[in-house]
């Protein structure tokens, strides 16, 4: 059993939509809280929260600066994360050839029909 | 900003580590409930509450046979996390990069130090 406690938490800071957004804001270029809660209808504080939360996963990091304290994304928790998903791949890629197989049949069955009539 | 429900949810599901082990289960067979209790140290209704968290996030899906009702992993939301991720990959790789010329600067340094000596 995985009891790996970096993907628990890494996963678990990825099921927000505002914390996905500010991660690909940082993979554009750093920023600091201000610049980050701009496009977001948030207050700072609301958006620090959510940072907080991607700070523990360790996929921002705060630079130095004391007025700005820039954020930076930390990719390595998303990393692992894809290992782990790639784990998977074998079954979504057979399902879609599944997918792919019906769809064939579906279409040489309708060309059938058509040619019937 | 991404707000696709089915990540949250996804992302949401995957952040425990029972629920990653009955994933991993399912990947290699379906399983009745009891079935998948049995390597967890979990009553079945822990294991239930577990499932119904991944037949929410459209992770498992449950037969029709009324004793049974086998779970069965479907892997399609994971393709979309995966993809999600997909994106960030440059960055990790970047990182790792840079990692890696760090340690041959290292290298280098101690040979250098070594000759010396």
């Amino acid at each position: 059993m995985s009891t790996t406690p970096s993907l628990d938490a890494t996963f678990a800071a990825l099921a927000d939509p505002t914390r996905r957004a500010i991660l690909a804001r940082l993979a554009t270029a750093e920023a600091s809280v201000t610049e980050l809660a701009k496009p977001f209808a948030m207050t700072q504080p609301a958006i620090s929260k959510h940072l907080k939360v991607l700070e523990r996963a360790g996929l921002v990091t705060r630079g130095r600066d004391a007025q700005r304290r820039p954020c930076r994304i930390q990719a390595r928790p998303l990393a692992e994360a894809s290992t782990w998903l790639e784990d998977y791949r074998r079954i979504w890629e057979r399902n879609f050839q599944r997918l792919d197989l019906l769809l064939d049949e579906m279409k040489a069955q309708e060309k059938k029909t058509k040619t019937r009539h």
